[in-house]
């Protein structure tokens, strides 16, 4: 069986030290040996970071063969010099690796509005096409960390072809069409316009489905290669497993948001749409209330009724259920009776599920959170100083 | 010269524990020897608590004699129950005023989806209109608190008139078209209809724009009676002196945020509408990344530029400034070079101003919240528990 941390076939990829603010991985390169189909999706934020505006450039002719990465500097608000850095990044890696400056898309993530240390990254490039190995996955996957506790990566077979993804997450956390920074290789040969319509729906139901505070990031970015190696592949069989990687990798970011000690699920069904089911599963996830009740195991589902009632739709209060895993706490617009010992049992497990029915109509959607506790304050109270 | 603590002409009060649960004041009634002029707004929750549907009945008529409150109970998502006890207490306390029970309107601020201990409160009523005096402003204020760590009220005169207002706040603050719960007496002669619009303009540029925790409470109420024994008053010079208390009160509000160490002022300028003004400085207020920035006294101002790149319309970045206090550090799309040692002892004090300018329009807004701390996390992972 192949070594589970290797790329699929043509993919290479070098994690490094280039020094930007300590001493940990804060720079990768993922490579793909021929041109390869690809597809991204990036931040809403009109702040955008300068890496973003050039990769929105790049990818249009759907394309590409490397992804550039470098963490602890997003290179956001940083004016004109943020895009003359990145510029100066790509034609030095193109140079090193033989290929097209416009093939490669580049990213950064970290603290905004600090000059980019562009001449530590130039400095660790000369050289680097000979450090590109295949077994580099889960050191890639570290050197994009922020305040990310672990690396997240996963590997797939579909039919005859491997895929590979990495993510990370942790903070400023609330996807909007894209996700923070989620990196997809794979050898299966699919055509770009397929590749970015998979991308999308797959990225709607798991990295769009996540927050941590609220707060969408000026630098999301989720990229797919497929560089086509493995010849073709079922494109059903490709969605379904891409979405699953992706949902399992969007628990990860959520059950590692900053400070998190508890994955939050949350399903509301019975929504007249999908849209109204998601937009509730968001309100109630970012909720600061529902979020500290549940990192104190405190069964204050009044606060879940709150936000519940601050829909942008109509609601029925007297259709409205609310179940904390299999234990009812509210039912048809009326309080229950549930065990409290199995409640107080269920709240301090680490997983916590929030179900809600509205009884009005067919949309359904699922969402993932976590909880918030002092170290969220702590992390966030010290980010720059 | 009058004592500051006293009632305008005709007002009375008293203020008791009636062991809701636990030793501090709990209750209270705020009545007018004679029938008075009324207005009141309340949340826009659609999960609103049993009290705000009977309140929403009996101010219709644009008049009331009494108002009734509770704390340490919000009597919300308690079922038909809820509201048959609300009008058991109306109807005691009509009979012990000798007061029609449709001129009362009641309120009650505490934790949700717990039955309402009614015989302890009923048990308080009997003999209630001996205790009522001129002198207990400052103890119905009390009476009215949940986490609050003080009382807030405010006096002032209006020609031969006085207004005298109390409030309530510290979480689940996001009031919409009105706040947690104020009320508001004043011995003026004004008519309904006038009492209506002026109360909802002052409430919208006060208690309107302030945020704990973005969380639209189900119980938010303010009210005021005006019983016109010291005759008619200018309207202007009214609402000018109501707005300015309004505003007062709300930045104690926002200065006694659950958990706040710092009151956080925004001012968004040069949107395209005030509208959009508003919205912006709402998200400002809002971000759990600015407010643990500010706790932690973090000149991380990318966390706002992030927030304002997150608008729900288009901005320009280039014409984009931002300053703390006088201290600029983003100006026209550039990062600036503020003294970093003076920028550190700015954001160590108490009082924090955030300035945008958006360089578009016309819009500007001004808004209160408060820092994200420890304490914040410490008092509601612990509420019901």
């Amino acid at each position: 069986m192949d070594n589970p941390l290797t790329f699929p076939k043509g993919f290479l990829s070098c994690a490094k030290n280039v020094g930007i603010k300590d001493e940990t991985l804060d720079f990768t390169v993922i490579y793909s040996e021929v041109r390869a189909a690809a597809a991204a999706m990036f931040t809403q934020n009109q702040f955008c970071g300068a890496p973003v505006v050039v990769g929105k450039e790049h990818i249009k002719n759907g394309y590409l063969q490397a992804f550039v990465i470098n963490s602890k500097n997003a290179n956001v608000a940083t004016g004109q010099q943020g895009i003359v850095d990145v510029h100066h990044i790509i034609d030095t890696l193109a140079e090193e690796l033989a290929v097209n400056p416009e093939d490669i898309l580049p990213s950064s993530t970290g603290v905004i509005g600090v000059p980019l240390p562009v001449k530590n990254i130039l400095a660790g490039i000369p050289g680097l096409k000979q450090e590109l190995t295949k077994g580099a996955l889960q050191k890639s996957a570290e050197a994009i960390m922020t305040t990310d506790t672990f690396p997240k990566y996963r590997k797939e077979q579909v039919g005859n072809a491997t895929v590979c993804a990495i993510a990370k997450g942790s903070g400023m956390i609330e996807p909007n069409m894209a996700t923070m920074l989620s990196y997809i290789v794979t050898d299966a040969e699919i055509a770009p316009e397929h590749l970015q319509k998979i991308l999308k729906r797959a990225v709607n139901v798991s990295f769009n489905m996540v927050s941590v505070d609220g707060d969408t990031s000026t630098s999301d970015t989720v990229a797919i290669m497929a560089n086509g190696l493995a010849g073709p592949v079922d494109l059903d069989e490709f969605e379904q497993a891409l979405t699953a990687m992706l949902i399992s990798l969007a628990k990860d970011l959520a059950r590692d948001g900053e400070g998190a000690t508890k994955l939050v699920e949350v399903n509301v069904s019975g929504a007249n749409s999908e849209s109204e089911a998601k937009r509730m599963v968001k309100g109630i996830i970012n909720s600061p209330l529902v979020k500290t009740a549940i990192f104190g195991a405190d069964p204050n589902w009044g606060r879940i009724i709150s936000t519940i009632g601050n829909a942008d739709f109509t609601i029925d209060p007297a259709k409205v259920s609310v179940s904390f895993g299999d234990l009812i706490v509210f039912k048809d617009g009326e309080p229950t009776a549930p065990n409290q010992e199995e409640l107080a049992k269920y709240l301090k497990g680490n997983d916590i599920g929030i179900f809600v029915s509205l009884g009005q109509g067919p949309g359904n959607a699922t969402g993932w959170g976590c909880d918030l506790s002092y170290d969220y304050v702590r992390i966030n109270g010290e980010y720059t100083t």
